[in-house]
C-alpha cells in the first residue's frame, strides 16, 4: 500500500517542497551540432515577425542539471526537460512553454508537468505546475524561472526554482 | 510575509472568483493586416481536410478587455493572452486551446493558465483553468467560452466567463 | 442548484474514481485512408532526427472506446481525444501528448483534460489529469498510459487506466 499522506500549503510562504534546478537548451543549428542539440525548430518563424521568431516552435528533450553547468562526459542530469515552447510576440523575444521534467535517478522518480507564459522580458517569472506522477504524484506549485545565459542563438539556460504547494509526502 | 490564505469552494454554485473577459483574435493575413495582427498560422492546414484548416496550428498574443469591443487608440487592454489553438476536425470547426493570461495592470498583476477543447459546435463550452500565478496564485477552474464575433478569416472573438473554485485570498 | 460536493483522495491508493479506456489514432497516410483517418501531421520530422519523427507534430480528433476494438459501423465511440502529440528524441521513440478527452454521451457529458510525457520505452507511463468540465468538474488526477497495439507506421492503440483524486461528488 501507499502510505503518503496529502500535504497542502496553508500560505504562499511555505511550498511543501522546493528545489532549484538549471535548464539547458541546445538548439539544432541545422548541421553543425547535431550530437549535442537537444531541442530542434518544428516550424520556421513566420512573416508576421520574423525578427523575434513569432511563430517558431521548438520540441525540446533538454538535459537538466542541479548546478549551473551543462553535464561533464557521462555524467547523468538530475532530469529531462521534455516539451516546446514557441515565440509569439512581434515587438521583442518572449516564449510560451509546455513540459514534463522526467526523473529517472536513485535520488526521484517521477514526473513534473509545467505550461505558462515565460515573459523574456521580465527578470523572474512564474509558470503553473500543474500536475505531477510518481515521487510528485498529484503535486501542484510554481516555477520561477530566470534567464542564467544566453549564448547566440542555440544556447540558453534557465534556473528553476520549483516551488510546490501540494504534496503527498 | 504573504497573508493569503486558500480557499477552495465547496460547491460548483459558489466560484470564488467570477470574472467576464473579451478574447480577440487578429490572424495575420499574409501582408496587409501586419499592424493590427495579433496571430500568425505557424503551420499549414494539412490535406486531410483542408476545407476545416485540420492541423493549422495558430499562435497569438492578443488582447483580453473587458468590454466586447477592442481596445482604442491608447487604451491598455485588461490582459494579453499568450498562446496557441489548432484545428483538429474534419467534417467542420473545432479547435484545442492552451494559453496564459497574462495581468499587468493596476488592478491584477499575475497569470492565469487555461487548456482545453473548443467545440466550436456547441453555443457555450467549457475549458480548464489548470494554474495561476501572481493574483492568480494556485487558482484552478473553468472559462466558458462563447463565440461573442466572427468577422470572415482574421477576426474572431470569444467572451470567456472564468470562475475559479480555488483561489488563495 | 448544482448539489455536488468536493472529494479529494486520503491517499494514492483510493482514486475517487476509476476507468479503463482505448486511445486509437488513426495517422493519415497522405492519401489512401483519408476517409478513416483521425489525425495528421501538422510539421515535418526535423533534421536534428527523422528517424525518429523528431519535430513530428500530430494533431488529432481520435475515436476513445471502452474494449480494445475500433468501433463497428455506426458504433458511437465512448469518447473522442482531442489534441496533439510530437515525437522528442534522437535516440528513440518518445513522445509528449496534451489532450481532452471528450464525452458526449448518456453515460459520461463533459471533458477531461491531460497533459505529459508518453515515456514510450517503458511498459507503463504515468501523465497527469489537470482539470475537467461537466460530469468530470474540477477533476484532477493520474492517467496511466500502456501501448496495447502498434500497426506500421499509421495505427497504435493506448490502454489509458484514468484515476481521479480530486472529484465532485
Amino acid at each position: 500500500a501507499d502510505g503518503r499522506r496529502r500535504l497542502v500549503s496553508s500560505s504562499p510562504d511555505e511550498p511543501c517542497k522546493k528545489m532549484t534546478l538549471y535548464f539547458h537548451d541546445i538548439l539544432y543549428d541545422g548541421g553543425n551540432n547535431t550530437a549535442n542539440a537537444t531541442s530542434a525548430a518544428a516550424t520556421n518563424p513566420t512573416a508576421l515577425s520574423n525578427s523575434t521568431y513569432l511563430g517558431m516552435l521548438v520540441v525540446f528533450n533538454d538535459p537538466v542539471t542541479e548546478r549551473n553547468v551543462l553535464p561533464v562526459g557521462k555524467e547523468v542530469p538530475a532530469a529531462r526537460a521534455q516539451g516546446f515552447y514557441f515565440y509569439d510576440k512581434k515587438e521583442s523575444f518572449n516564449a510560451w512553454f509546455a513540459f514534463s521534467l522526467v526523473f529517472n535517478s536513485t535520488e526521484h522518480k517521477g514526473t513534473i508537468n509545467l505550461m505558462g507564459a515565460d515573459l523574456m522580458g521580465e527578470k523572474t517569472r512564474d509558470i503553473s505546475v500543474v500536475g505531477g506522477t510518481g515521487d510528485f504524484f498529484m503535486a501542484r506549485g510554481i516555477a520561477t524561472l530566470r534567464t542564467d545565459a544566453l549564448e547566440g542563438l542555440y544556447y540558453f539556460r534557465l534556473q528553476m526554482d520549483i516551488k510546490l504547494y501540494e504534496c503527498y509526502v
